[in-house]
């Protein structure tokens, strides 16, 4: 399950994370957590796929929970960074929210083995850690709410339920790491920019 | 997180299978799914979750793929059936496409243990029961498709991309079973009444 997120989106994946051991281990845990969930994934197995010992494991991550929190910080970290940098480009609000489901949507099918282990699993963090993503979630949620509350103010959109619909578009953006193929027929791009249509039609944007 | 099963939708959770043994044991299966994974699941723990011993539970089913495929294909068989009642169900395209998106809304925020347990295990059935929910994962696809192809041949749809966006219709829906919560500020039949609000503005729909 490892060639989409090797191949899609960025250069490296989780170049973010050093030294290169701790990086390796945390590719390793996504694929592992990807295919049989979190649950059934020990850190022996995590280690075994980076080609470790589950000693050298135990240098970088305590825990099997403190990796899937290292995933899902970074993966929502990125989803903040997406949003609010679509936010943050300028233009009109239907440009805005165009651009932030266009690269919302091509970071879920780019890597969607991250997206749905940062997605799913939130439940098996600690309480501490869950708290602190959730709240990168609310922030999330609300960049997309306060362009739509934009698009409602300036009357380009025609939105009775704001928060409601907030949920969807973003409800939309991410359910595309659960059906999208790499071998499908639609490239990343090509449903990012459906789904920018697709939304622009939710929010009734004048053309 | 039995809770929402037992309460929402329907009656009786898995009223069509009997003996209650048989029943009970599915019950707990899905329980158990949901909260940890298919993977990290032992037959024994469902057996416990049921009250009953590792052998009563064999009596029922062989292995913990049958359980799988069992909730599988009762889960997927529903999903076809209220689909193709809303389809069936009459009116114009605006009208079917809105009564399909309320009743499959309704179900996946009702039923989620079960939506997400359908939904997300698919790569754990044996390859014949893959295939075979594969195929009725088409055919509810075909009735969704079919009512936007309705729609775009009597004008009331403006839909440039009738495959696309089913695909898009029917994972805003199926998401549901992801984010809702029982505990949250929307009910179900609010959520479907929203949603189907979304989907029409999504085809254009002429009011």
């Amino acid at each position: 399950m490892s060639t989409a997120e090797d191949t899609a989106g960025e250069d490296m994946p989780w170049g973010e994370v050093t030294p290169e051991a701790a990086r390796k281990l945390l590719v390793a845990a996504v694929e592992a957590f990807a295919e049989s969930g979190y649950h059934a994934t020990t850190t022996r197995d995590i280690a075994g796929r980076a080609g470790m010992s589950p000693a050298a494991l135990y240098i970088h991550y305590k825990t099997k929970e403190e990796l899937l929190h290292r995933i899902s910080r970074i993966g929502h970290d990125k989803a903040l960074e997406i949003l609010s940098a679509a936010d943050a480009g300028g233009g009109t609000p239907s440009d805005r929210l165009a651009d932030a489901v266009r690269s919302f949507v091509r970071w879920h099918a780019g890597r969607h083995d991250t997206a749905h282990v940062v997605q799913y699993e939130i439940d098996a963090l600690s309480d501490d850690h869950r708290t602190e993503i959730l709240e990168l979630r609310r922030r999330s949620d609300a960049v997309v709410r306060g362009i739509l509350r934009d698009g409602v103010e300036t009357g380009e959109f025609d939105v009775p339920d704001v928060a409601g619909t907030t949920v969807a578009v973003l409800s939309l953006c991410i359910d595309v790491a659960r059906w999208f193929n790499v071998r499908g027929a639609r490239t990343p791009d090509e449903v990012g920019a459906l789904y920018a249509d697709l939304v622009l039609r939710m929010v009734a944007a004048r053309k």
